[in-house]
């Protein structure tokens, strides 16, 4: 390999469905990342990603239906894994094991134990394991997350977050669209995806760094969305018959209650079956003051109107407002550079953020505790709906060491402390 | 007396505090409605009150302070106590017992077991015993209430609500107001008034009626709110050194989920010591839509745009919009005739609601069996929390007739199923 070469990324991808392939394509736009080697289990979707390959480098990554294949492809640095969810973690474990950074599209463990796993894997291979949770990178989340660290919010007591998207049509057409959805809704019944709400709060309430989720409720409503998605829909796709009448086990809403050992609770709803405006939900409610992005507004001590004497004595306030003097330094930067990827940009840092520390060989935004703890949440979910709501424990996975963690505050993409000001991004 | 005054509902008024005197001033207006008798703790209100009575009326009403003398005033038909939480059932009890109806201010129970003397006592004398759950009586809620039963939500799934203000001045100056919240503050942790929120939405489940609420999670925050409030109060009001460096038991924010056994859950926000902005937090999903009182909106199949082939296929929409097709009967009504009293109309429909009952001898549009299941959250609340989140059973104070009670369809103020089209209101 030339010199030139051996500053890239050397990437193996894993997954090449839809959302595989938008990352795909941004990756093949960064001239720091070569992306070696693609895997996907469907020979077509394969070969669709070894020919966007192709004309982009002029020349083929190493490609398998295996991914097992790809790990000794010669100068590998890390794997990037958006294939379905209950692959993430052994497709993780793997890279570790082959010496190699592991990054995994977000989704949810079907296991305490595969926590600890990848925990431990990590651990003892010195790799570290991200959890690509774009959301963290969202404008308005690094702006709250800004705002938390210069303390406008006083002490934080209360978070809400959620899932809240109507995917009947992806869940339904899971087997025609060789979606992965499908049969987890038709088998399991939990948050199977907390992390898009819970991953900036956990940001927000510094866990694993001098705090912990330490307990959770999880309650589960009836089934009723897909099944009448499914009828309504017989007639215009008849390959729907195959799940007509079937009983689909995921309540249509899930609502989980987390207790923090610093005393703050977050609800999280997952709600992906009923017809509704998507929305994650999120409010952050502290000491001095509130956030909520359904009204995209905030209401803060010390920066908006209070009227003591009214028996209302606060009003909302547009973010918008506010984004001049409280949006974080990376989204500044980003906006001034233009904004590049999917989901609002989101995509394009989350991956800048995994790609930097591999090539920094430093420490990922995201850590393996951080990874560990917003996945267990599904599974603990399940154990807490399936026995009525009772409180299950969240295991401490760094083993007691949350409570003296300092916060990364070191990194371009750091989420554990506000960039110190002036600082070159 | 007189023919004219036999007419008049004769009505004992217990708790004469602010609230109670505007809901006194009120009862005074009305020219079917005879304040018989008044009764405060405090000698003072207890006067203000007596004077007020006496201007419009032109004679002084009986008055104690202790109402136990009082419920053997000739004529009398009714009770209603907008007292202290603390002392609501045994007023209505006592009322009961005395073979007056009974109806009590919103506020929960601190055990189950009063719940169960409300309804063995209802049950034994005959008499109804009515929480004024005003916000049964909103217009959104009403309004909302109406689309359900005309079955614009399809199959309901899903409901939040919350009682989200910000209280902390009338908490921290309890003592100087003589307000009743701050030593419930001080010493209970749970969900001490739930039924803002839960009275609409268990008229739109349906609660004891074909449906009712089976078991509950309760999670609470840590409590700083309170706290940081006196003491950033402290130089301007020198009293509040009494309250300084005490430890609240209430938690900030006190999240509840239910399961009812028709499969729906609900979530309730306690939300009353940290600042902002006033809300209910009202949410409702059904199988074809949902509302949002935050944004003041629907999206409902149907009635508003879908777009099935966009990733976000749902948009919100004014509920103004849909007032003048959907808004409830009794709303109509009330609003071309001149909205009155207090809460934006609600207090007055409320009011009118029982009175009504009263006049009529006929049974209350929120019964004893609502009274106990919505109390009972209160206690069941603080059971919950202080057990960790362990789910605990809502009991069935309907003795299993729940399974088949029929809705209430008739009555001006009837909540149970939308007023035949082109009924006399």
């Amino acid at each position: 390999m030339s010199t030139t070469a051996k500053k890239k990324v050397n990437l193996l991808l894993i997954g090449l469905s839809k959302r595989g392939k938008a990352l795909l394509d941004l990756l093949l736009e960064m001239d720091d990342v070569n992306v070696a080697a693609v895997c996907d289990v469907y020979e077509d979707r394969l070969q669709n990603a070894v020919q966007a390959v192709e004309k982009v480098y002029g020349k083929k990554p190493a490609a398998s239906t295996d991914y097992r294949a790809l790990l000794d492809v010669p100068g590998l640095d890390a794997v990037f894994t958006p294939s379905s969810w209950t692959s993430h973690v052994q497709v993780c474990l793997d890279a570790m094991n082959a010496g190699l950074y592991a990054a995994t599209e977000v989704g949810g463990a079907t296991s305490v134990q595969q926590c600890w796993d990848l925990v431990r894997t990590s651990e003892k291979t010195g790799k570290p394991c991200m959890l690509m949770e774009n959301c963290c990178y969202g404008q308005e989340e690094l702006t709250i997350l800004n705002m938390v660290k210069l303390g406008l919010f006083g002490e934080l007591v209360h978070a809400e977050g959620g899932y809240r998207h109507d995917l009947r049509r992806e869940i339904c057409m899971g087997h025609v669209d060789r979606h992965y959805r499908l049969d987890n809704y038709l088998h399991r019944n939990g948050d199977v995806y907390p992390t898009h709400d819970v991953g900036p709060i956990a940001k927000y309430l510094n866990i694993n760094r001098g705090n912990r989720m330490l307990s959770l409720v999880s309650v589960a409503s009836k089934s009723v969305g897909n099944e009448a998605w499914v009828k309504s829909h017989l007639q215009q796709y008849p390959q729907l018959e195959e799940i007509n009448n079937r009983d689909f086990a995921m309540g249509d809403v899930v609502v989980t209650t987390i207790k923090c050992a610093m005393g703050e609770t977050i609800t999280l709803f997952h709600d992906t079956s009923l017809p509704r405006p998507y929305s994650r939900g999120n409010l952050l409610q502290g000491s001095k003051g509130i956030w909520m992005e359904d009204k995209h507004s905030i209401s803060i001590e010390g920066i908006t109107p209070v009227n003591e004497k009214s028996w209302n004595p606060h009003s909302w306030y547009d973010l918008n407002k506010f984004y001049k003097k409280y949006e974080h330094p990376l989204w500044k930067k980003f906006r001034s550079s233009g904004v590049k990827g999917g989901h609002g940009g989101m995509d394009f840092l989350v991956l800048r953020a995994y790609l930097e520390a591999v090539r920094d060989q430093t420490q990922t935004p995201i850590d393996v505790y951080d990874t560990a703890a917003w996945m267990s949440l599904t599974a603990l979910s399940e154990e807490s709906v399936a026995m009525g709501g009772h409180p299950v424990a969240i295991p401490d996975f760094t083993d007691g060491r949350w409570i003296n963690r300092e916060p990364i505050v070191e990194g371009t993409y750091c989420l554990n402390k506000i960039c110190k000001p002036g600082r070159k991004l």
